[in-house]
């Protein structure tokens, strides 16, 4: 995994939370995946297979910043991590790793997209199962944290 | 998505716990997803891409079958979901899929699987992201419950 695939997928993060949901996420320093889990409340996962490489990518957040993202793109209220919002977040994921793959295609990393999953669940954790490098980069805001995690194979 | 792209998934799995895992078990009725939820504390998933369709596959395990199985397929004995866990379910993940697309590329369906990730967290629930149909498998032995969730691109 090399660390110029990393900055295509913060910065569409950043592109899609601020032009989608009006969200300014922080980003906080990118880490090699150590034994310090992060968890959350929903997560988006999605699969990539490339002619170079394949690898996984995820976006969890807490349940108080999904709530809030959903009331700012979708304009209506809701309490509870219930299929509007995991729709929601299997969308960010494809918008998320979409204009990633963009992005590193015009580098010469070319990449197809599966279909997003979403996981709900109380303070869960996801684990990326690749040899070769994790890295996690976590985000905050008033609203609540996020973070996502890519890997491919070396 | 095909009917026929079930039991390729069935098969492999019904063969992978017989055999790694000495672990038989019971298939429920195949289901088209619906509001009904399955719950599990380890998921593996994994996505696939090929020529003519593209999709994602996961595999949910409560607690308790878990385990049982890492006994049996690790000869050693653990009580918590931890990174021993995650690994092996990571495994059996690709070792059902791998299984699956084989059957698949016989019947000259192909696919390239990405690479899978393991969320933990007790009682979540995953929602597979596709236009298309989702077919939820239900699977119960002794020690537990499975579920497997298949969802392919129309």
């Amino acid at each position: 995994m090399k660390a110029e695939f990393v900055n295509p997928f913060l910065s569409s993060l950043l592109e899609v939370m601020g032009t989608m949901a009006q969200t300014q996420l922080k980003p906080g320093k990118p880490q090699l995946k150590t034994n310090d889990k992060a968890y959350g409340d929903v997560s988006g996962l999605i699969g990539m297979v490339g002619p170079q490489t394949r690898g996984s990518f995820s976006i969890t957040f807490e349940k108080s910043l999904a709530l809030k993202i959903y009331q700012r793109m979708l304009g209506s209220e809701t309490t509870e991590i219930d299929d509007d919002i995991t729709d929601m977040v299997g969308e960010i994921t494809n918008m998320v790793t979409g204009g990633a793959k963009r992005l590193l295609g015009e580098k010469g990393y070319d990449f197809d997209m599966a279909t997003p999953a979403v996981v709900s669940g109380p303070n869960h954790t996801v684990s990326h199962k690749v040899k070769g490098a994790k890295i996690t980069l976590p985000f905050t805001c008033p609203d609540g944290k996020a973070y996502i995690e890519i890997c491919f194979e070396d």
